[in-house]
């Protein structure tokens, strides 16, 4: 590090999830390490990447191995360590002050909050993602006339401990969804369609449904997580542009409700032009810094090209595997050092105020936005 | 300054606007430093950005304040001084030689050109706005039966002084307008249609009309400027993308206009793209500069990728505040200085050529294009 | 170099065509040094770019001139050498073990592969171009009726000594074409339109036609290249966005094929998604390491964020001149050594890692993905 005080900055993470903690084989660890749904190619392996050369260089010492130790050598430590007691080791140390765990992707596999504010030794609160909280309503046996009071009555529920809420529209929809509010008897007919389809209804992809939930969201005036950018082969990444959300920014600017971006990655700069020109809008770039990992310092500059310092927020969007948790602070902490030390160096920008924008990235500007208090909701 | 010489290169600002000399209070200069239209959230303040640290940096100083001066020190220093001194202190003294002076938005809120000549001791010429010469020939009572005519004696009568043309179709009607030149008759229904709308037309927003516009700048064969790229919050910036102009460009391609493509910014690289295979098309990184600060030596590479050393011109697409003059030509010769000296050092790209593609970026693109000559037309 | 071994990598290249080998006045030598396809505006000069400057700084002593030899000097010289001795010059000591030529662009103007790998010394091998085998199918009198049997014979002819197949369905379709396989009868119908069209149906553009070429391919299961982002002015860039192939990679994902997204730039982060996420697909950034010069690097750099390290190829593009092989291997190579240095600096990668990983990227991969054996087919 270039400051030494980069060391000791709290982290609020505003987006991850929960780790999962039984014992993994190599395909099963490989699975974790990649946003692809597939093995690589015959005689290739997922350690072959900017992930993987990290756990390689930063995890595998926390776990008492040599850097750069060998991907077998690496998962048979891991084993014989047990899955808590990496947990433990690859969560603490690294600055984890809250952490605001979204709960809706695969919640039963992973720890829940409780758990994971033990294993971290942090804080932690809830984030609540809408279409599951729909589709849990549906798989509970809500029909279609009964949904949208169901769901209000739900949401308050839930926001009663829950900080803010996520949409993963760009997943199910794409983000070139309309922007307005749909009408009560069109989200009812599309209610009704989706519904009564089968007998098992499932995923939620229905357009009209998920404006109606997110539109819910922004009349309790939350901060609305959205999915953007880079993710598994699910997503049509050119349909993740945060650009298309621009007619939904202008429609929910007066509303009291925040949007936070997730990720960004490839289009962190757009994210960043729209955080800097609607008041109500904020970006991170959390799962392209683990995913691009030596690279991660330049992606984390780019989006600090027009992103206000007080709209920019850090995330791990760790899931499942808490080397994610480890590299994803360490990564941000010394690409920041590192950006913020070489603007310094050729523009004089004082140390005073590296810090105190630091501390703003870092956790300052999700405790405003999200309302936390020092070690979050439960810490 | 890597290069001494670099401190000392005259600029030609290809695209600028005049700066405000009244007093300012904080939440009037603060809107002078953003794209945003609004404040930001409450507690946070657009000093704490790219532009606000450059400006604490290296204006602060040229008002005889401590750099990283507070911003209540910087805006208390600034109104005893009093805007014309503050608006000769930051235009003088960074190279500008001439200015193509811009006067279409909010003109009467502006200097005119010829006071901005004697605040920065620069030639100036002017840019006309060809959205805003139909919007007042229809305020002065045109009607669509006689607009043509009105707009083609208008345009000619400007550009008997002017260098060159601005359209700002990006604002209007996105850059996915209909590349082929409208008909008449089809031009003339829209005109009705615009003008007869409500007593008082306002904003001309129609697509037929403005194009019909662009193609007879086309006829002219000047220098037609595009706004491109980041801008306010009236834009829909996935519809700025100047790879949009594909068929405008063929199409215009043998007319003897040249085409101008203004920021660009996220867009850069395929303005660059644009600029290397058409022969009639240019490109900047102006208004990016000064408001990606500290991140614009990586923007300016980038802009040069592709870009031709011919190809590429520089602005600073000032509008307002007197910062950035100052700064876009400051960030614009650091930048340049230190991209130029990394090339240098990685592949020994001798200094009499690096200064003379320097040349060509500041200055000499600009006046062969616009027909310049030194100190410009009326320096 | 910071890394000795680095000279001494030998190169795979999966992506490159054969060079001309008569005398070229400037003209004709500054027309194969851009992507355009017009000469500049009066006064300029295609040697004022990133590629100008290159060839001058590096393949002016392999023509035993000083560094910077000006254009002229540099294109007189060339001429006394004569074009099969510049050739040998520029086309060895760049460490070609391996050309994968494709013939299919202007193949009568340029050497074929195997005065290709005498000049070069290097082994050879041939990549088929589906578009234009279907246009000689046609100009050999080959009727709309007899077409699809007959394509699939001579597409299985040639893959009995060629390594892949090539589509420029980017230049002439656009990505955005549907990915399902065309219905017979749909390309029955489409093919008796191009053919019948006119008495020399020349070019072809129909989607549905080229369509069904791909879809042969694909079910040969062989390597399938395609022309994606940067190219020259014909391309609408912005419909060569390799994500705009998504819906194509997902019905193709089973079939064995494997995909080769070519240059990639400006959308080579788009696709290192892809090649992250999909286990067939592969990509480049070979003709933009040339156009962008000093840049390349970052280009690299960036290129390699999401791309697994066992996914990332090289290829040089190069056509018509040797300077585009020339440089296209030694700026890969001093690129990669420099993206690396920084890396391993920051990081603390062992030499032996990244020596491993740059054998990958230099040859390995395209052995494995092409099934080569050491020194090509040929070689």
């Amino acid at each position: 590090m270039h400051f030494e005080w980069m060391n000791d900055i709290e982290l609020v993470d505003h987006h991850c999830h929960g780790v999962l903690e039984h014992d993994l084989d190599r395909a099963g660890f490989e699975d974790l390490i990649t946003e692809s749904d597939r093995p690589g190619p015959v005689s290739t392996t997922f350690f072959d990447t900017q992930l993987g050369f990290m756990i390689r260089r930063y995890c595998a010492p926390l776990l008492d191995l040599p850097a750069f130790a060998s991907p077998e050598d690496y998962l048979a430590r891991r084993a014989e360590l047990g899955a808590a007691e990496v947990n433990r080791r690859l969560l603490r140390g690294q600055g984890y002050n809250t952490l605001l765990i979204e709960t809706g992707h695969r919640g039963d596999e992973i720890l829940d909050p409780a758990h994971m504010g033990e294993r971290a030794e942090s804080g932690v609160a809830e984030v609540v993602r809408l279409e599951r909280i729909a589709e849990e309503l549906v798989e509970s046996g809500v029909d279609s006339s009964r949904f949208r009071v169901a769901f209000s009555a739900e949401l308050d529920s839930r926001l009663r401990t829950a900080v803010g809420v996520k949409s993963i529209a760009a997943y199910r929809i794409g983000l070139d969804f309309a922007a307005a509010r749909p009408a009560a008897d069109e989200v009812d007919a599309a209610l009704a369609e989706w519904i009564n389809a089968t007998r098992r209804p499932g995923r939620l992809n229905d357009e009209r449904v998920i404006r109606h939930l997110i539109w819910e969201a922004v009349d309790r005036a939350v901060p609305i997580q959205f999915h953007i950018g880079y993710g598994d082969p699910d997503v049509d990444l050119h349909r993740c542009n945060p650009l298309l959300l621009t007619d939904f920014l202008r429609l929910s600017r007066d509303s009291g409700a925040t949007v936070m971006l997730l990720h960004c990655y490839p289009y962190h700069r757009e994210a960043g032009y729209l955080a800097h020109c609607f008041e109500h809008v904020y970006c991170d770039v959390g799962l392209a810094i683990n995913y691009t990992g030596a690279q991660s310092a330049q992606v984390i500059a780019e989006s600090l090209e027009l992103t206000p310092f007080h709209k920019a927020l850090f995330s791990s969007d760790a899931w499942g595997a808490a080397e994610l948790y480890c590299l994803g602070a360490l990564l941000f902490k010394d690409g920041l050092d590192s950006v913020l030390a070489e603007w310094s160096q050729r523009h004089g920008w004082p140390e005073d105020e590296l810090r105190r924008i630091t501390t703003m990235i870092a956790a300052g500007n999700a405790r405003r936005v999200y309302g936390l208090d020092d070690k979050g909701e439960n810490g």
